[in-house]
């Protein structure tokens, strides 16, 4: 049984390596993925999106754990998440909800049954004192229901949305890759009904550009518009950073136009 | 079996990727859990302390291997140290000695049997050429004894003490983790006898703060005096970062007082 | 069965996670280790050197997939070899090829059969489409012929040669690691015939070095020259960080000389 770990905890800290100890304590036969530890600290979006875009390259019925958590031991919920894919276990504050595309889910349990958590809970690092233990016991075979009550409701994070206008699309940057390659909110079926051909995309501190197929579908060092592997409008450069060279940053505007003949 | 590590090699490199190799090749079966690889370069306190407040949650006997090891190619010895808890493997250089906490080590070893090392040892890495083989080698049943002759005594490294006075602790900054969070060398237990909610807590570039009970007891970007998930006082910023905001480094000194009513 | 992967694609993205998704749910016994990702982006030459200096310590028939692949979606063909030492998955643009060393490659395949794929292809992330699903099936025992069609030759990497003087060599910077440490791309064997307690070191930045044997043969802050743990001259700081204090960088020249008696 595969169990995926994403968090923002960087990979200075042993706290990683503790949630897989207390795993590895519980289930030895798990398995362990590191999603990403990598997520801007605190960054509850940027979260979402990670998780968004991995789970359906994983096993149906994977466990995957989310710990991006800035309310730990306030009254933010710990819960688990049933639905057709996957069971997601992290905090209600909208980490998980972008996951679910538009499948309802089938269980919303908060974790409340403390026979399944670490005997000292600390403050600060429920995905050690909670969250992993749960999921070792969850890839036990343990029900989902025995780990506390039922929910009706999950915190939601919204994606901003693209406003559509008369051969015109207005979108946002929403993640910035590790390369500096910047993802927008912009689909490719966004585009439907525009002339490929004849697209462009703008952003603040690069020239207009045409929709390309590959990085290297510009020279060294250009600027290429492609769909990625999430399936989303990025801006990148080839060889080279768009974040870095066009000092964009989350949120900043992106708008597709329809050049003239 | 769980094998631990915990280096100073960062994650540019492929050592710890040949460490692996090393270990998967002597062991198949072999589990190898990543403690972390963020250890400050040569920083034999922070290994220790990441190693101290680790163990725990790890399974009885698992072995964890540590390698900050500055000395490396010199006198100092390569050991194994065999306790309650766990065995462990490294450089005698203190950075084993503090997950001993008061416990006898049941026997320490120096490796010195060359049958359980790689063929051809290097001057700078015997991470890979010693302490992987031995680790695998014990991982598949070779007792403790096969690996060397008994040592009496090891390395310890010295935690700094925290000084007692009248309604006041003095301690240190003996940690920071990736978020900027400041660990102290002050424990729950030394407040025993200090009105907790008049308790003080000072550092130079931060205002004299109270004890709350989780990140979130305060605003965003104020600061928050708590007892961490390693059971430390710990100062922190609500989604910020207190050792960019305070400059804080390692040995800065924290005062805990009483505040008078 | 063991899967290395080598990439540049750092630590801050799900990527890495989501290869391993794919490779699990193909074959969930596979066990995948982490040679490093943290190869300088698009750098064909460091994520070659990195492989040429791991596969000796893995298992032979080990499956190592290297991901530096700036042409992806472009020309450049995605390809399999296998030879002696283990099975190589990657882009034909060179990463691979000093891995061989001189031993020729039993077969190199060409990856064009789709049903090893994943059915929707990217245009950039041929990591997670193309070579994670084929070095799964090949882990299950698929036979190399059934990825694709031969090849005959493959893109070549040359490094750059020592020039030998009289009683001199001159080499060059080619690789430095995450504590700052200089490797040069001359082997202890080209010291032949050198004197070596009268040898010197010279690289812009420092004062003329001798060659030593550990790291600690000399003051803490001090040069110190010696065959490191791939072979190859090194030169380093004790406890500090040579690239930061000289300022070298990849290509610096490097010469050995031999002191006057």
């Amino acid at each position: 049984m595969v169990i995926t770990l994403t968090t923002d905890f960087g990979f200075q800290d042993p706290f990683v390596g503790i949630i897989k100890g207390v795993i590895a304590a519980i289930n030895p036969q798990a398995q362990v993925i590191d999603l990403t530890h990598g997520v801007p600290p605190q960054n509850v979006m940027a979260g979402a999106l990670v998780l968004q875009h991995s789970v359906r390259y994983f096993a149906a019925g994977t466990i995957h754990v989310v710990v991006v958590d800035p309310g730990v031991g306030s009254a933010r919920k710990p819960i688990l998440i049933e639905y057709a894919d996957a069971c997601l276990i992290g905090p209600d504050n909208g980490v998980l909800s972008l996951a679910l595309e538009s499948k309802p889910p089938d269980r919303i349990i908060e974790l409340t049954n403390t026979d399944f958590h670490l005997q000292h809970i600390s403050k600060t690092f429920h995905g050690r004192d909670i969250f992993a233990p749960v999921a070792a016991h969850l890839s036990l075979g343990v029900p989902p229901s025995e780990f506390g009550k039922p929910l009706d409701t999950l915190v939601n994070l919204s994606m901003p949305q693209i406003v559509r206008g008369e051969n015109r699309l207005d979108g946002e940057i929403i993640y910035a890759d590790g390369f500096g390659n910047l993802f927008t909110n912009i689909r490719e079926h966004d585009l439907t009904g525009l002339p490929r051909e004849r697209v462009q995309v703008a952003l603040a501190g690069m020239p207009p550009g045409a929709l390309v197929t590959a990085y290297a579908g510009v020279s060294a060092g250009e600027f290429s518009c492609l769909f990625n592997s999430w399936g989303l409008l990025e801006i990148a450069i080839n060889k080279g950073n768009a974040m870095e060279r066009t000092g964009a940053k989350i949120g900043d505007k992106v708008t597709v136009t329809v050049k003239e003949d």
